[in-house]
């Protein structure tokens, strides 16, 4: 036993190399399908060959403030702000956060053909073929966050020979790498996409009357593409760093928490985060093997093999993870009590997500009614269905806390707040350990999404279309559950990081006010409850810019190149430049809000000091939080009820009420894809940047 | 001098006595001037009916309300946990504030025809009737206030002996009467003239093809009534509540403020905000002189003419405050640059919202331009302008707040908190001791607005509408000022409010954690945060519903009543049907929002105790500050990018732009003018129930 706890990064490392294995596996299987017809594998191709251009000059992009970042960094170590470690640290997370999505969008574009292949066989063949690619986006994530936290740990530990203290706290700040880099990709893959999706559908269905991933669309093939870009690369950076954001954290406050408790050494607090992801790797794996069903299984079946999966792996993890604490914390019950929180709170966030935007409940078939009496009130009602989706995810929250915090602390003589805010910090591991096999149903969506549109484009029969269709519609439910553990973690792991950067004002020398009456800390949280709104006024009116010139050049091609919405054969749109269109402006515009993710806890430390930082980020969280749900509701329950007309209620396809609900929709991309996802990176992005920033900002006291 | 300080009420009383004579005399002077036509009478007397008849069930509503309510607090008082003060202070400013908004509406339907008939004559002769309702409006909420205060004020000090401590303690309590009732005007009036509005431009604007404000339409007077009672008697009693607000929370902080330094006496401190207010009251008088123009002026030497009344008091007020200030509190010149932030940033506020919602500047340009690409478009833009707008107010709020809590605390040895909250508390004193003439420029508008109405609905010459739809648009610009100060102020007033909490708690023996560290601060700011959302949803869903049941019976009249929509002379709509459907589901829709308002805090108190109370009010001020900005901004620019198409840009009225264009001002619609201004109630409002149930939530201390 001991030489385990000697030796974490072997833990992690055996994890990590499992999860790689795995990945490595499923990818081979995924690629040996078969790709369909020479227009399917075309096609396939052209979307494969965009993406890629798109994130290698993402990534050039991020490249140069990357570089300008370490400098910076590097001229603050020189100034005894902070170690040298951080550079490097920061560095490393930027690299396998940018990796996580870039594998994640290679198998991704290479197995959207081959799910519509395999679409043509059977639904289940499909759904099999999509949910390996989920797979490998999943393990992949998890794989590179463990091998990046154990080349960390032994060299801290092992090489360096630093105490733990030092480790688990430089350790942290590779997080604000991962999360610069998830903002990025977040950011710019959420403007392509929904540039591209606006574009092609204002001109392509509105104007020229053409469905969805017609083929003479010259955006077709660039919304295809931004589905890639956005929802998996970017997501897969998102959850890369919740990931490894909500273990850093819970590693660093565990060796702060049992600092007064003899009976309990640190490095146990430090292992029980670890072993439990060890835990959560194995078990999900063995989850991802029993998503199987029948041939021709109806749609519930399928969702019932997927839960099944998931199902699996968070009920074996929680066991096991009782048996951990009991190992490593005995006489502390009160933290397992402090993980079933976490993880409840994400199944039950979920749940609240899908009662909003699924046309199974009534909020949604309500909007949907309200179509009836036009367009402005269904944007009125759906605006008010997010608002109102915000208090249950919020009461949800608050209990977990109120419950992670005091229940850890039970077995204590009087209180220890650090052993509270380790309870909240480790309920976001409990969340997370599974995320293996959450976020590979999460990711199985934009696959069959872009099956669809492969069938659709490469002329496949109407009921392949259906199956793919009917395996887009299985993804936005695992897309709801998924969401709920993205924003509860998010909120949870922020609330974990500002503790640290209270920890880390302190080792610095600051002890700044933490009251409400300190009119610093007021003024900071009103700032910070402000940026999610300009963050989001940013992103939206960035889409808007995007899309117009979208916009304008499929009128452009429709118009010069003759025969194009004709459909007269061997006339063919020009993709590429679409593509290039949607890059060139989606990487401008990313810039921007991510600057102002990042200067902004650097603004405020250096006019209000710490006590201004703090009240930033705890304004920010809450707002931001809120803002996400808001956001992402609306715009899923404004998806779902055009959804639900066109399945042939109040009037069905092309009736008045069908065009109200196209634009709630519209309306409804940038909230759910551009800007409400990037608000869950901007609150730890902020926390990690003012924890990495902590040294300076310790200096800046004025007044 | 020392007279005048051991008889502040005679100061108070002597100023409420001149606003009130000036009253009668403005409103004697209105009534003297011609009605006009016999059908304009009938259509004023119609509106005025109406109106009369939703305000006296709103009472009867609202009565009931307050009886229980008075139970309750009555309850609390047999258990000594607040003092037997406290059920008659709720039930006097809950009369008061009731009060000036039934003498606005009064003097408001009383004089909308006769601004008609005087806009026959000249532009200059309908602004000075209007501007002179207006007047009434603004001096009717100062004078009242203040006669409230002297009344308490003489009761307590040389009734019952009470200490100046315990006066100024017990008059903040007649805050939550006010806040209750202006909260049920606010939200009630809110709702019906949003369910008016929407309910008579969707059937009668959209579907059958007729102007604004036709007679033709069952609900245009219900359209007209709604301006009255949610524009002005709404406005009336919340501006009531921030002014007597901010003037009793400065009273109660200088009390404890000027403990701890021997040299100034607390009444000094007590009778700068009311000698202030007096001071007020006489500038904003001679400053409504000054608002006079030659016959026939160009609508910009109409708003310069207004701009000098105001600018006028505004002026004087600030320097004869600095008197004031040196007087009272000598060695203290820091509180009177608390003032002059509080002047100023209410100004700035008022500027950065004429900026973002005007169409002479950009922002409203560039979205009637967005309406080129669609509806989804403006939309989204309109959204985006709003949040976008929400970063400057919020700098200014900010700055407004560090500059006076720091500044008043100029002289004083070492630190003094309490000293830097009354700094605060007094910015707000600063921001609104010319409400007198600043809520006349505002009251104006519905005024010009009904005036429309009339004029169209009673057929006058083209010439004569376009004259009211000037003092209209000017209306617009003033309101845009008006509004500034009401948010701003309503932001610093509940920040004095949350100091006024923690000195109740601490007086009932209690000490809350302040702290942002603390999970039960946290979870408040949370559930905070989140009200102002859940709040909004309710209302919008409730004009929603609301205008729902209008577009029934509308569509119904035009159908069943023959000859209605042709406009055969002698067919008349029945108007009464709309008024009473509009009355009827707006008193229904008003309950639940406004219970939410009232026991969330008494919830939170409940469970978390002090700490979640505290954290809840931070919480719900800050995004309620950004939320109503952001509502209100996107609803007024919505609104004018519509006027600024109607006046010829882009297409014009009737292209596919200002149809795009309709949609948005409708959704616009609930934004501005029933949540976002309800919201600013709803901080203060939670505020005020946590002081009166301070002795409650102080005895809930579980974990």
């Amino acid at each position: 036993m001991d030489f385990i706890l000697e030796n974490l990064w072997l833990v992690s490392l055996l994890a990590a190399v499992i999860a790689l294995v795995f990945v490595a596996l499923q990818a081979k299987k995924v690629l040996a399908e078969d790709e369909g017809t020479d227009l399917m594998k075309r096609i396939s191709q052209n979307v494969r060959k965009g993406a890629g251009a798109f994130l290698s000059r993402q990534y050039k992009t991020v490249g140069i403030f990357f570089i300008c970042m370490v400098i910076i960094i590097a001229v603050m170590a020189a100034l005894g702000l902070l170690s040298w470690y951080v550079p490097f640290a920061f560095l490393t997370g930027g690299l396998f956060s940018g990796l996580s999505g870039f594998i994640g969008m290679k198998i991704a574009t290479n197995s959207n053909a081959r799910t519509a292949a395999a679409a043509q066989k059977s639904l289940n063949k499909g759904l099999r073929v999509a949910f390996s690619a989920g797979t490998v986006m999943g393990f992949t994530v998890v794989g590179l966050g463990l091998l990046d936290i154990s080349i960390w740990y032994v060299l801290l530990t092992k090489v360096f020979k630093e105490t733990l203290e030092v480790t688990t706290s430089t350790m942290i700040t590779f997080g604000m790498g991962a999360s610069s880099m998830a903002l990025f990709a977040r950011v710019g893959g959420g403007i392509f996409t929904k540039a591209a999706d606006v574009g092609a559908d204002l001109v392509g269905k509105v104007e020229a009357g053409i469905p969805e991933d017609d083929p003479r669309n010259p955006a077709a093939i660039a919304d295809n593409v931004g589905d890639n870009v956005g929802d998996v690369a970017g997501m897969g950076a998102d959850l890369y760093e919740s990931y490894v954001g909500s273990l850093l954290s819970t590693c660093a406050l565990g060796v702060v928490a049992f600092n007064g408790i003899p009976e309990i050494k640190a490095v146990n607090a430090v292992a029980l985060p670890l072993i439990m992801a060890a835990i959560g790797v194995i078990c999900s794996l063995i989850g991802s093997f029993l998503v199987k069903t029948k041939e021709n299984a109806t749609q519930k079946a399928l969702l019932g093999a997927l839960s099944r999966g998931t199902n699996f792996a968070a009920i074996v993890t929680a066991v096991l993870s009782l048996l951990a604490v009991l190992w490593l914390l005995p006489g502390h019950f009160g933290v397992y009590i402090a993980i079933l929180a976490g993880l409840v709170a994400g199944v039950a966030i979920g749940k609240v997500t899908e009662y909003y935007t699924s046309d199974t409940y009534k909020p949604t078939q309500n909007l949907s009614e309200s179509s009836k009496t036009g367009t402005a009130t269904l944007i009125i009602s759906g605006l008010s269905l997010g608002m109102m989706s915000t208090l249950l995810p919020i009461l949800i929250v608050g209990a977990a806390v109120i419950i992670a915090y005091f229940c850890a602390q039970i077995g204590v003589q009087g209180s220890n707040p650090s052993l509270g805010l380790y309870g909240i910090s480790i309920s976001a591991v409990g969340m997370l350990s599974t995320l293996g096999i959450t976020l590979a149903t999460d990711a199985y969506g934009p696959v069959a999404d872009n099956a669809g549109g492969i069938a659709e484009m490469a002329g496949l029969p109407e009921e392949v279309r259906e199956r793919t269709d009917a395996l887009d519609s299985l993804g936005n439910t695992t897309a709801a559950t998924g969401k709920g553990f993205a924003i509860g973690s998010a909120a949870l792991t922020a609330l974990a990081l500002i503790a640290n950067f209270v920890e880390k004002m302190e080792v610095n020398g600051a002890t700044p006010s933490l009251s409400l009456m300190d009119p610093k800390v007021l003024v900071g949280i009103f700032v910070g409850a402000m940026l999610p709104f300009l963050f989001s006024a940013m992103t939206m009116s960035a889409v808007g810019r995007a899309a117009q010139s979208v916009v304008v050049e499929v009128r452009r091609q429709f118009k010069e190149i003759k025969g194009l919405l004709e459909g007269k054969p061997g006339v063919e749109a020009d993709y590429a430049k679409c593509v290039d269109l949607c890059s060139k402006s989606s990487l401008k515009e990313m810039i921007a809000p991510a600057i102002v993710g990042i200067a902004s806890p650097i603004i405020v430390g250096v006019i209000l000091g710490g006590s201004g930082v703090i009240g930033l980020l705890c304004g920010a969280t809450a707002s931001g939080f809120i803002m996400a749900v808001f956001m992402s509701n609306s715009g899923g329950a404004w998806d779902n009820a055009k959804k639900y007309i066109e399945a042939g209620h109040f009037g069905g396809k092309g009736s008045e009420n069908h065009k109200a609900a196209v634009v709630g929709d519209t309306i409804g991309d940038p909230f759910k894809d551009t800007s409400g996802p990037s608000i869950n990176i901007l609150i730890k992005l902020m926390s990690m940047v003012s924890i990495v920033f902590a040294g300076l900002i310790a200096k800046c006291n004025w007044f």
